[in-house]
């Protein structure tokens, strides 16, 4: 292990991210507010990336060990510094601070706030811009500022921040990957952005709402979430919501001119698949709550959308929902929709991936001299990716009972605890029977912190933490 | 697929099986009541049987997917004809006769009947009788009985028909294998027969709770379960339940002497681990709702070895629990206790597998270059029985959603949805929020019966059924 490189890599990144707190400052500035919540984070930052930065390397080298590492702790302190604002700005309490931005850079929208309109414009803008800073990642984030290496050798940390079983180099060169990734998400942004506006929403609230629908996030403006809005706005963002949940290779693949390959797509075609299925559904099973027609089936196309796309808005009661569309709703946290996306849960591919291996092995039960193997978008899949991808379903499963028997000792009904576990590890935010998480105990609260973290980042970053601590190499 | 032997098999099975309902017609005649109902079936069996029996084979080979299909034809034909006594008897409906057999051979012990003190004498020997066939395997039961075939080729039906990720033989000869477990399963239900006695509970009761005890069933004489016997009852109950959750290969050990060699097995001490930690757990959890140590202690000790070994007898309402410890309790369902016992649930020797290979592919995520090999009782694990015992579990946690989904549009709340689904598939019984099953749907009923011949056969042997379909081999 080389904790040179990767504590001046933090460095690097906390420098990029103090230069983030310009937006938020901005916006205070405009509505005359105070900054100053911003600007001691924004300094704190600053220092304590440009003293990591100093340290003198032995070597350039960095494994793809190191990029797990980097991202896990550069992702836990920007959490830390984060949280700066709301503590200082004595909206809420430290544990709830870290509650709330960690909500918001693992795009998970689970809000600790009763009333979010008291907040100042300031921090409502600084919580919809975690959102959109840590959909495609943190790191990524800072990387398309500053570079922090001139090789290509950032390629680890990239792919050990970016969500699915296996990620790729879009372009040849990781400036070139990120120019496209992040030319798609601030162009699909933007349009959507115009596109409320022209649905009669303010241009602060289609900034905030179109930055918390692009990185799947889900903190809303008002109270009442999306439900006030036009229904041209609701249908806007129940679109986009969608888009967003896309692997960003599709667009790629549309920018080249591919799209037969883009369609050729199975993750894609299984996304489409899941999400009409589960509106229908859900549409049939709400037609008689709703009694009308268009509200059931808006509503049906709405909430699908943001639960599937792990976003977390709503236009409406979802406690109103029978038993069957909650089941369903609660599944589809789970599996989440396309990797290389910026959504949560486990990723289509990766259902796809064991629903494959599944069949092969039951196919080599039955006929046990046949040779089997797996392909996926066309391509053989090896053996390293199917175990892993399978590891971390079993990993997924296992912490998902774990939070679940923790929370239950809060005392909440079982239906509201398995819940609220599965909404903050899918990174979701939206939950039934309750409209906050401000009502859970402090252990409650650690435990979702870690479990969006954990969620986020797929796992593996964050136990890299803990091998290193055992294992010194 | 030679189907020629598969149906001689079966018929050899059922004239078997006819010979079993010379218990139920004793019973009857004991308490001077009508025996009809048990005399049909047992003709019905006999002449299937013999019609089938008399099919001609080609040749006497018999493959491990020809052992697979003839356990579960085996066992839904003997299903319905087991169900015949309660729809002639007129207690229930067609639907609901096949649920109360499924229930009891799969020694689930969910019942359908609200009042099961109204049944007659006979009736209540069969249920609780079902249990105790069902437990050690109904084809094994029959094997004891009368040999399938000269050869040892039938191990691939008790192979097929036992619980656990790897059956072994114990002696050298199928036969010889049989008389040890069933002179292990017999012995002990005889030493709780007689303790059941000396804890002043009448013989018949004390027959069937303790048929119902070893085949980890569940099925009750009273409606209140075991909560009106006395205190030395219920703890003898405890102990049994404990101990038929033991893999049966331990027993043989100890009689062969071998104790170090039982005290060494992972899976016992595991067992051993998880059953105290629960007690301590739920005990904690509860004394303050019970206000009283030594009733909070009972409970906790009789319903963790209830849920654990998948019995489903109850000494109080389990209503009362909080969340943590009916959170608690639904996980224990799911892992049950050994492979080798009567046990539902997915056995905690496939967890321990699961963990093992979660773990190996960590390291080799973190070391890429290790080469790390799975060990478990002291030998080292083929890479193809890892491979079953994980897609088991997928396929599992894929069934139960798929089951969830279908009963959640029954209409009962989330927790009673989930936990009935739960309690059937790992042949528990015991449900939260319910007392019976009278009150679902037939759909549901259906999911449940289904649920409960997978949970019992363990998957493969039903799905084979349906490949024979599709594929002509």
């Amino acid at each position: 292990m080389n904790s040179r490189i990767i504590f001046k890599y933090i460095g690097k990144v906390l420098i990029g991210f103090s230069i983030l707190f310009i937006f938020p400052i901005i916006t205070s500035l405009i509505y005359n507010e105070n900054y100053i919540c911003f600007l001691i984070p924004q300094i704190v930052s600053l220092i304590i990336g440009l003293i990591l930065n100093s340290i003198k390397l032995n070597s350039e080298n960095i494994y793809s060990k190191d990029g797990l590492k980097i991202v896990a702790l550069s992702w836990i302190i920007i959490s830390i510094i984060g949280a700066l604002p709301f503590y200082i700005n004595n909206d809420a309490s430290l544990i709830d601070s870290l509650f709330e931005t960690v909500s918001g850079f693992t795009t998970t929208g689970a809000t600790i706030f009763k009333d979010v309109e008291r907040l100042s414009k300031g921090i409502l803008f600084w919580r919809s811009f975690t959102h959109f800073i840590g959909g495609m990642g943190i790191l990524a984030f800072v990387m398309a500022i500053i570079p922090l290496s001139k090789s290509d050798k950032s390629m680890h940390i990239l792919k050990a921040e970016m969500p699915g079983p296996s990620v790729g180099k879009l372009a040849p060169s990781i400036k070139k990957t990120l120019i496209y990734l992040y030319g798609i998400y601030i162009s699909l942004t933007i349009t959507q952005i115009i596109l409320l506006i022209i649905g009669k929403m303010s241009i602060f609230d289609s900034i905030l709402i179109s930055m918390g629908t692009a990185g799947t996030g889900g903190f809303a403006v008002l109270n009442s979430s999306i439900a006030t809005y036009s229904s041209f706005c609701q249908w806007t963002i129940t679109i986009f919501m969608f888009l967003f949940g896309v692997n960003f290779n599709i667009y790629f693949l549309i920018l080249m001119k591919d799209i037969k390959s883009a369609l050729k797509s199975e993750e894609l075609k299984t996304y489409f698949l899941i999400f009409t299925i589960s509106i229908a559904i859900v549409f049939f099973n709400t037609i008689n709550v709703f009694n009308n027609v268009s509200i059931a089936f808006k509503e049906a196309a709405f909430h699908v959308s943001s639960i599937m796309t792990s976003t977390g808005y709503s236009i409406g009661d979802i406690n109103i929902y029978p038993t069957a569309s909650r089941t369903l709703m609660l599944v589809l946290m789970l599996i989440s929709a396309c990797a290389g996306s910026t959504c949560g849960g486990f990723k289509i591919s990766r259902l796809i991936l064991a629903f494959k291996t599944v069949k092969r092995d039951l196919m080599k039960l039955i006929h046990p001299n046949s040779i089997q193997t797996i392909t996926f978008e066309g391509k053989r899949v090896s053996e390293d990716t199917i175990k892993s991808s399978n590891t971390f379903l079993f990993l997924y499963i296992g912490l998902l009972c774990i939070m679940i028997f923790i929370v239950s000792f809060n005392g909440f009904d079982l239906e509201t605890t398995i819940n609220s576990v599965f909404t903050t590890f899918a990174n979701v935010g939206l939950c039934f029977n309750i409209s906050n998480f401000a009502g859970f105990s402090v252990l409650s609260k650690l435990v979702f912190i870690i479990g969006m973290l954990l969620g986020r980042l797929e796992i593996f970053p964050i136990i890299t933490l803990f091998t290193s601590i055992r294992k010194k190499d």
